[in-house]
């Protein structure tokens, strides 16, 4: 199933937990309440309409948006908006963790003229720099070399710590798009990373998150990015040097992973900056990334100057 | 005033927010509700008793509490407790961010052969790595090479973006200390450090929070470390390369930073991995801190092994 983070758009609407079917968001909130109130076995339990603290139930409440999902399929939608009436949100707005993995396809280490790491590299992004499917991407000031990165989002569903790759599985929520954009002049100015890759109001990911049941093989799935139409990137996540199961194995083996942490894979070769010569975001770009078996994430660029 | 998260020895007690007059631990909470009691003016306010939710009320809320203290010295404590019926907890526990600084004393970039930066180097901790002064430092079965960092620890009191460094001290709630646990052989083995610098409840920081107005001038504080009563690292925050004002200038202009959000300045030479032969940490080792006019941080290592 998908699950979305929406708000109506009226004011001071609040940001609600929610899924789409047939083209509808549905409340996962108010479907269940209905749900309680014709059901007496489900008497007693109630499930949060926000989204951080439905995430932090991990697969728990996954399992009870798709019995929600089911009654909906069965009964139809009491509570459900047309995609016209909603704002699509980031999915997970507060994560206690984005861990992004660099240098994870090998053709995008040769763009960049690195090695091909012997271990993952891990480094961080903060949730200031989140951002959803229908917001601009902020260009600071600061930078002149703003680039695009394409990569599968992991969402964990529950809490990992020293995982054995065999049981990866066990701790994903599911899937989304990640745009880990990157000031290149920033983020290459010392040499660690954190500066260009965190700034405000400058990552999507979204649009939805796409249980993990939905994805049959996350190690074969095309991911593309595009700017203003042209095709930048294109590859497939069967081409990254680290894959699923050993990152999640790794990660927790360092850092305790908790419900709603958010994973960026890696992204493929054709980034802006490597390019010939190089061509990098600006004021007005559009910039559309999709992935095989969950969808499109489609962004524009916006000069703060 | 110091600033403590502390809770009561009894099973599933509380973290409150309280201070620390005359040795005593008083409650901050259950004081305000007797100052509401006797005192009409103050009716229908009321201060959260939650560390976390404290200090995302910012300046206001540390006003109100200095204002909580006054009462005390006047009128004496009735919500109090000796040091010896609390556990003192790591001040702030859920930053929204844990920002530290690379490379920002001379002696130390010198004895690590690094370069002296031309920006402030930023890298990121996440909270699971946060442990208080009556925690023992986890080391990690994967690390050989476990090093300590004395670190004078600013914490932020107001959401800050594009901070000039005039006001920079604005948004500043206090001091504190910091741990910045390093494990070098994690933190080497890729070109980005996180994975050797947020291990699972590695990073003490503590043993309370000084209000800034208690601090007249932070750029000159002796800064101490201590391995098993031996002196290992002695500066003082004048040797810093980026001083506060220019780090909270530079941050905030590329990530917003909110109340609560810490700040770890970087640690002067004469950590462990630089000396000869190299004097690492192992299990039972006691690492003491000391910053001049904040106190003491006293952590034992223990091997997870």
């Amino acid at each position: 199933m998908k699950l979305v983070n929406y708000s109506l758009k009226h004011p001071f609407a609040a940001n609600r937990i929610g899924f789409i079917l047939y083209d509808k968001i549905v409340d996962l909130h108010a479907t269940y309440e209905e749900m309680i109130a014709t059901d007496t076995k489900l008497g007693g339990t109630h499930v949060t309409s926000n989204p951080d603290a439905f995430y932090a139930l991990g697969s728990k409440g996954i399992e009870l948006a798709q019995k929600v999902e089911r009654y909906v399929k069965d009964k139809g939608a009491t509570n459900s908006f047309s995609r016209e009436e909603v704002i699509l949100h980031t999915p997970i707005p507060n994560p206690s963790k984005i861990i992004c993995i660099g240098t994870n396809y090998a053709d995008h280490v040769a763009e960049m003229k690195g090695e091909i790491p012997e271990f993952p590299v891990l480094f961080a992004k903060f949730n200031n720099a989140l951002i959803g499917p229908e917001d601009t991407i902020q260009k600071a000031k600061l930078t002149e070399k703003l680039d695009y990165e394409v990569e599968l989002a992991v969402v964990i569903g529950e809490r990992a710590t020293n995982v054995a790759e065999a049981d990866a599985f066990d701790y994903i929520a599911g899937y989304t798009i990640g745009n880990d954009i990157s000031a290149r002049d920033l983020q290459k100015r010392t040499p660690q990373w954190l500066q260009g890759k965190s700034l405000d109001k400058s990552t999507p990911v979204g649009p939805w998150l796409v249980t993990k049941d939905e994805i049959t093989d996350p190690a074969n799935l095309t991911v593309r990015s595009y700017v203003n139409d042209e095709l930048r990137q294109s590859s497939n996540t069967e081409n990254l040097i680290f894959n699923i199961p050993h990152l999640i194995s790794f990660i927790s083996n360092l850092i305790t992973l908790e419900p709603g942490d958010i994973i960026l894979t890696g992204t493929p070769d054709g980034v802006g900056l490597a390019m010939d010569p190089p061509k990098l975001l600006h004021d007005g770009d559009v910039v559309r990334l999709e992935i095989e078996s969950i969808g499109t994430l489609t962004n524009t660029v916006k000069d703060e100057r």
